[in-house]
């Protein structure tokens, strides 16, 4: 198989172009798409201090890696959440440390246990029964916008891949989840309190964040969280994986039809669960007096200098 | 396993809502489930004419019985498609024909081919290749809604299913086909030419409507069409019954949580394939001079009486 620009020897099949590159093209065509998405969306320029949300897997650090070499004003934020089960945290924060060291980037890293008392296991130990992932879920969103507000940037990235996106997209429309379907998009704009957040790489597959960290030598995290074992965005991705596979492109259709499909209509009348009213505790947008955060850690201090902060004070 | 009501022998355990019921009030449900949907979706009343599109299978022939036994004014309508493959048009004729004989109910029997001098299989063969069930769709749409003007009848009432019309969305979402997913509901009024046309059986399942037919002793077909093997909705039916198997009311909320939805959406600027022309050789809406149907069968007699049919003339 021999790429279609330079007929040198390809690594990959971008099956739904049909298309076959090398090494070089491959790596160009990936940073131009990005460029691309960035620009058609709106997402950020140059101007705008960026916060990448890192994990220690392939997608979010490809995507700090990537966007600083485009010339964009990174700093990678790490969440240590405190999962002792199979080592996660301490592994997924060994690859960070290595990326950060190898390419010498800016990354905050920053341990929940240490500074809120409590990790995600300690939550799930003195919780509801909430399933694990919705706990961490609330969690990262909470502070990596905390977090980024702290270092003075106004934009989180994330580094969700077209089938984070179509799995999660799946799950929302078979149980037509309003308030998610109106909140799935590549970009949602900053709104009280809450950053600007985008998605780089949403029309990249995982193979091809993959092969993009592989081939710029970006040392991640292979494991997948010892907790999102039996997820229901699993079951969703291997149907999708399926359909994928009978019809190439299907994912990419899926969700580049949805966001257009999106454009067209007006949605009226939807149930909305944005915060109308600021935490007490913390000054962060909730829908109740204390905000799910502050709930759930209870009894620990906060995050020491954000307290009381309001949106002009992030400009 | 118990009725929920009587304590009888149960025959069927409604999943989605955990309820064993007994054969006698498994029918009572059946039908006022049936009258509920009916009134709900404002699809038609007592002085209605009601044409019931009929096949020969489970579906159709049970809602031709129900509507009947509910009391309303229906008249079946049959369309002999001469599929000779597997003797499927035969088979499923003789199926109506003793239907029609066992209940005493008005059944007009309408052969394409000896009407039209063609039918699917001829046209498939002259055709360019395209998939079997778009053709046929077409040509039951089109002579559904003329046949149906022809019997003094002012709404078309078909027995699509849950798992028809859940696997239908699921297809359509996968590819946002938009002309589709505007068109989907269980009632569509009518239009230009086009009688309404109403879904009863919309929200039962399969297992549901054979279940009824059996218990009434409704002889019906079992076999699929042999053209349909492969189709892509019935490989959405498995995704969606593996998913149901998981999580019971899986297709329900899919397709109800759907029609919610679209209440509560504008959709704008969608690409339209209404009909705006009316077709120059027999005067149905079209989007071009001459209709798909009359292309289908150029050089061939139209069906008597309903040449340049005018909504008024329905009236």
């Amino acid at each position: 198989m021999k790429c279609r620009i330079c007929k040198e020897k390809a690594v990959i099949k971008i099956r739904r172009h049909n298309l076959p590159l090398c090494r070089k093209h491959f790596i160009e065509r990936f940073e131009s798409e990005t460029r691309r998405v960035i620009k058609r969306y709106k997402m950020f320029t140059r101007n705008d201090k960026i916060a990448v949300a890192v994990s220690g897997g392939k997608d979010s650090l490809s995507l700090l890696y990537c966007l600083n070499k485009l010339g964009y004003n990174v700093t990678g934020i790490y969440i240590n959440l405190g999962i002792f089960k199979e080592n996660y945290s301490a592994n997924s924060q060994e690859y960070v440390i290595k990326f950060k060291e190898k390419f010498n980037l800016p990354v905050i890293i920053y341990d929940i246990k240490e500074n809120q008392g409590k990790g995600i296991e300690d939550l799930l130990k003195r919780g509801r029964g909430e399933k694990p992932c919705s706990v961490c879920g609330m969690v990262k969103r909470y502070l990596m916008n905390r977090l980024a507000i702290e270092e003075g940037c106004n934009v989180v990235a994330t580094g969700h891949n077209l089938d984070d996106e179509a799995s999660r997209l799946f799950g929302n429309i078979i149980y037509w989840q309003e308030e998610h379907i109106e909140h799935q998009f590549p970009v949602l704009p900053e709104e009280n309190g809450l950053l600007k957040k985008v998605k780089p790489f949403t029309f990249f597959t995982e193979k091809e964040t993959s092969l993009y960290a592989i081939l710029n030598g970006i040392p991640y995290i292979r494991d997948e969280c010892p907790y999102s074992i039996g997820a229901k965005t699993i079951k969703y991705k291997e149907i999708l994986n399926k359909l994928e596979n009978d019809s190439p492109g299907t994912k990419y259709r899926f969700l580049k039809g949805f966001y257009e499909f999106k454009n067209k209509v007006k949605i009226e009348n939807l149930r909305s669960f944005k915060g109308t009213k600021n935490c007490k505790k913390c000054g962060m947008p909730t829908t109740r007096e204390i905000c799910t955060f502050c709930m759930a850690f209870e009894n620990h201090p906060f995050i020491k200098s954000v307290q009381n902060i309001s949106i002009s004070e992030k400009e």
